[in-house]
């Protein structure tokens, strides 16, 4: 087996002292690796073949191992990096203690892995690029097949995922991939007007991109809270309007070089004519009214919004078009164009003159107008715009791309006057929907009405981080993994819809993406840490492993957030759609699988989603007893210490409320176990007693929302059925 | 009360739904605090006097509050930032859901906090900067009182940590500091070229030094693995020996002004005329023998030199010192100097012919030559020179200062001959020494035999953090919270010296240097769950939590480190000196305080420290017996667990050994124990086979140590001095 050094040598010295572990580790590896346990890839391929046996990266006990590389027709510094990126990953997973590659260029020899790339990719990265590749794995080694360096830097991260423990040993199963996207536009936008992210957070975040075969970065870089470009040209955009909070020249081109070597484009916007307040703030000549003295931090629309009848404002743009353009060599340039208020407008005598002499009488005209002669400069710069539903209008030429916040609806009318569009609305991460919910949102749904032509102008979509409730701390855990589902049904064929195992695969990828550098796992532990200064917060753990933050609006209604508002909170310390509504599912399914549960009385309740079950998610009976009354007792338990952490640590004052619940919900399960275990009906009222209890759970308070009340409700309403000794 | 604001409406709005507790609060809170809980400041202040009462900085609850601020005679932008920085932190502590400042300058009127700042400090920061303040709280509110802004950053500084929650408010106890600190070099070295850390990093260790009080960062930017500071006059220094890791001006500019901004010196180091392989790789000229080729990635002391007989090598250096000399303000310029290798020079004819004529034999001599052009062309730029023990030399002027890696006899020696020193050697992180053993080391111990003027050239003390077995996942736990305690050296009066206090006020802080965005704490958790790929390893956590690292020469010995080594094994994720030696410390002491440990047999076991309990943290007899039951049952279920994860994961294959230790360890202590509660003699033989186990564990393996052999020792000797019923 290639891939092995012999090094039993060495495998004795650096085990000694664990000989029993040892011997039995080797003698695991001498076996052959069992062939068939399911994969975890995400997004799943096109295609995939299972083959016998694995290639063995490093033998079982993790000994030294040798993993070599070829190029067997030609490669250029860009895929030379991803391969040693790679493999440096590849030996974090193995653990080899000397992994090492060796290049071998240009005679391919009998390497662990052969690379085959026909052509590096165009000098700057295009929506047409080819990016399949072709994966074979033996127990000889890998060959890894593409067109260019895209289609194999998705190759890699595929391998990657395909390293997996057996016995012991770490390997890759024997398996034939052949992969390409179904969507060519598969990004993802962030916000760093709102709240300003600095270049580490940008970079790990393009690096899950990478690993989710996502290949569009969408930085949105302006809003009325701040303008985070420096521009050489109009310095005081960020002098005067990002409170320090920018990108300097030298690190926009560092992130653009990092993408690119990621097989990522980034596609800036620079939102115009709304959403403008920086702008003007900068440069009071671009609007009409009154200069703006200080950055709004109150979120929302604010009215401000440039003047698209003066030249000078055509000028300045033009201007920055040409900066910018050239830091950022995408063809394409979002202009925003989103929620402009055309009151600025209607207020100003000249602008109002300038419309009645055009002939327009809604201000959406006029931003038509202004989007026509963005068009033109765009297109004097080599590049094709891209903005929000709003630039949808016919006066504008078919060669621009609509981005929908609107939704499907909106996305589909556009295909139909036959604009390029791609979907967000589904994919806004501070929704805070589950992974399943976004996952199931398809750009182009299996029951559209579209024709197969105008299908083709969909071209993909985004998952949206908007800032107005993120910052430094929360941002990984706000986009990972959630991002991931949405990345492989941007990528995956059309009929991927099995959710059970989408999550499976998503739990496992989300642990990787952390060894990956990401910190969606361990940031809300930090965060909890540091609410209580506790070396341990583990009661906390406890609650926040069934809480999930309620969405952008709920909270925007409750916290009256705005630029000021601290965004560390029990919120904050939370995470959408954690693991725990699945398991208490499964669990509880398990005893009760014959329970319907109807929807609350009261319809306005924010309920928890329903309880879907993962399959294989669901153990014995005997188990789900166990683990549901340890869970119960740990609720208990939590709730005591909790309320004395509360009451020492003003800064999770809000989870008193909470933490009382989970005593509640842990007392009500406990009884329910009680009467379904001793097949006892309970006295009666028992049942509506526990429903008001649940009902005022399902309450908005500290933010959050609790993940397990149907999966309680139906517990309940189990236990409620039984009748004495009823078995 | 000033500060805070009745708002009692708003506290019933945001806990309405926790009444029980919101009232239990409100009441707490109306009754005084208790005054006299122990504070946790560090370093200890030069003198504290505590006062009565408390001001309520947020009530019970963690209701609204407003924290005012005045300046009551000037202040500059960098005060503005640092006040504004600090209330931010007071606002986390606090949980104040709208905390904020306003700003009432010139008059000062009953505020929260009056800062009185005499003037700015330099426009570069000096050496012998007034760095007192005065700080005065009463239940009227606080005043801090400095000549300059540096003074009132370290007040600030102790603000925060007295803010501390009595009875559920967030209170500033009545106090009245005066401060001041012993030394007035409190440095901190970071070591960047054996591996690179980014931006990030060094800024959160800034914020972490300004929180210790430290105030010269001092930056290791070359050696032979790496330059790591962009040259625009040598762009090669960079462009080939740095492996792309490097910091750009805008970058080294950046972190100069961030540690400004925090009352920081920033001294560069560039390392000559040894440790010079990344210059000579660049730029062959600057030193006899051959070319390099590659960076040497192998740790150790590479021949490569510079060569001093050339006039180019002082023109060389005149042009760097002018470039880098504008981009670092600071008067001293480190020139390193340490552990050159004098064989290249000695085999280099010209060379030999030089030396010959200039009357040396011996390859220092020809250094302190050297060293004399550098000392005229730093003086040219008005720097002064620091270098490591190597350069002190009677040929050098007075004014040089010299740092000791060698101890504290050399450092004396220096003195002695009129030399200014600073105190590096038992500071060093690597050498994995506990907080205590670093903290007890004094640059002028109280048996110093130097005159008081002597003493007076001994200007303080630098931690050291080389990076040979370092990188961005491990830099926050090998620093922190370590670095705490020397600093409390540099900065507080001599006579402190109670280790248990210090331990007690640094775990404190440990938990609030995490809170200011330092990882030592939840980055190895983070390596730990990442070698594990396992959501929860508290299997690992528990393994963990009783080893530590071997020292820096075992571990280079043990695992032949050099730059290419994967710092990713079960030694990178445990941090030097963790809670569990004193805890296990306690407990056993609670059991076996009459028990006098031997050492162990054989000398050269390398054992854990002794078993200091620190006071307080004695428990009951009965509380003892529980937790080291319970401690033990945990050992014994992370053991089986364990084994399991080193089966599945390569990675930690060298953790099985040390898994099978834990579990014989939890043996020991669980017989221990049952001979000790019932009374009952163990049987012939018992003592000896238990001491043979705990020599094994002693041993090394997988480049880790236990923290609790001691205390195990001790506790199977308290088992064995048992008689039959001999209560």
């Amino acid at each position: 087996m290639k891939g092995n050094i012999s090094g039993s040598a060495a495998i004795q010295r650096i085990l000694s002292a664990a000989a029993l572990i040892t011997a039995a580790s080797i003698a695991a590896a001498q076996a052959p690796p069992s062939p068939l346990s399911p994969l975890a890839l995400m997004p799943l391929p096109s295609s995939i073949t299972r083959g016998e046996g694995a290639f063995t990266v490093t033998p079982a006990g993790g000994g030294p191992s040798t993993f070599t590389y070829n190029y067997g027709q030609t490669h250029d510094a860009r895929l030379e990096a991803a391969v040693r990126r790679a493999l440096i990953r590849l030996g974090r997973t193995c653990g080899g203690e000397v992994l090492r590659s060796t290049i071998d260029h240009p005679t391919p020899t009998n390497a662990s892995l052969l690379i085959n790339v026909a052509a590096p990719g165009e000098p700057v990265q295009t929506l047409d690029e080819d990016e399949s590749y072709e994966l074979r794995v033996t127990s000889e080694g890998a060959t890894l097949t593409a067109p260019t360096d895209l289609g194999a830097m998705h190759g890699l991260e595929t391998l990657l995922q395909l390293a997996t423990t057996q016995q012991g040993a770490c390997v890759l199963p024997a398996v034939t991939i052949h992969d390409e996207p179904r969507f060519r536009w598969r990004g993802f936008m962030l916000d760093v007007s709102r709240h300003f992210e600095p270049v580490g957070a940008v970079e790990r975040t393009l690096d899950g991109m990478a690993a989710a075969k996502l290949n569009v970065f969408h930085w949105h870089l302006s809003d009325d809270q701040g303008f985070r470009a420096e521009s050489k040209k109009f310095p005081r955009l960020t002098d005067v309007a990002a409170e320090g909070e920018f990108y300097t020249q030298d690190q926009l081109r560092e992130v653009v070089a990092y993408a690119r070597a990621r097989g990522i484009r980034v596609v800036p916007e620079f939102d115009m004519p709304g959403h403008g307040s920086s702008w003007i703030m900068a440069y009071p000549d671009l609007a009409p009214g009154k200069p703006i003295k200080t950055l709004p931090v109150v979120y929302g629309m604010p009215t401000a919004v440039l003047d698209p009848t003066r030249k000078s404002t055509y000028k300045f743009i033009n201007t920055l078009v040409d900066e910018m353009g050239r830091i950022f060599p995408d063809a394409w340039f979002h202009i925003g164009g989103d929620e402009v208020q055309g009151e600025a407008w209607l207020a100003d005598p000249e602008i109002t003159a300038f419309m009645k002499k055009k002939g327009y009488d809604k201000p959406a005209q006029l931003q038509a107008y202004f989007n026509q002669q963005l068009e033109e400069i765009l297109k004097k710069h080599d590049k094709k715009m891209i903005g929000w539903d709003e630039i949808l209008d016919p006066a504008l030429p078919k060669t621009i791309l609509i981005q929908s916040w609107r939704g499907e609806a909106s996305l589909s009318d556009g295909a139909r006057q036959g604009y390029q569009g791609i979907l967000a609305a589904p994919y806004y991460l501070d929704g805070q929907k589950s992974s399943a919910q976004m996952y199931l949102a398809d750009p182009v749904p299996t029951d559209t009405t579209l024709t197969t032509e105008q299908q083709k102008l969909i071209l993909g979509g985004e998952v949206c981080m908007w800032a107005e409730q993120l910052n430094t701390e929360t941002v990984d855990s706000r986009v990972w993994p959630r991002t991931m589902a949405v990345a492989e049904r941007f990528w995956s064929p059309q009929n991927d819809r099995d959710v059970s195992d989408m999550y499976r695969r998503l739990r496992i990828n989300a642990l990787k993406l952390e060894d990956v550098g990401l910190r969606h796992i361990s940031g809300p532990e930090t965060v909890r840490r540091n609410l209580l200064l506790k070396r341990d917060p583990e009661a906390l753990d406890v609650l926040a492993s069934v809480l999930e933050p309620v969405d952008f609006h709920a909270r925007s209604g409750l916290q009256h957030t705005n630029g000021w508002t601290a965004l560390d909170r029990l919120v904050d310390a939370v995470v959408a759609d954690p693991p725990s509504r699945q398991q208490v599912a499964g669990e509880v399914e398990a005893i009760a699988a014959n329970i319907t549960v109807p929807p609350p009385a009261d319809p306005k309740l924010q309920l928890d989603l329903s309880g879907d079950v993962p399959e294989g998610s669901v153990p014995s009976r005997e188990a789900a007893f166990r683990r549901l009354r340890q869970r119960f007792l740990s609720w208990q338990a939590a709730e005591t210490r909790l309320l004395e952490d509360v009451q020492r640590t003003p800064r999770i004052s809000d989870a008193g409320a909470r933490a009382e619940q989970l005593g509640e919900l842990a007392e009500i399960g406990l009884s329910s176990l009680a009467f379904l275990e001793s097949h006892t009906a309970p006295p009666p009222g028992w049942q509506e007693k526990q429903m008001i209890t649940l009902d005022a759970a399902a309450q908005p308070s500290a933010l959050v929302r609790f993940t397990v009340l149907y999966s309680m409700r139906k517990l309940v309403l189990a236990a409620a059925a039984q009748t004495d000794h009823g078995r």
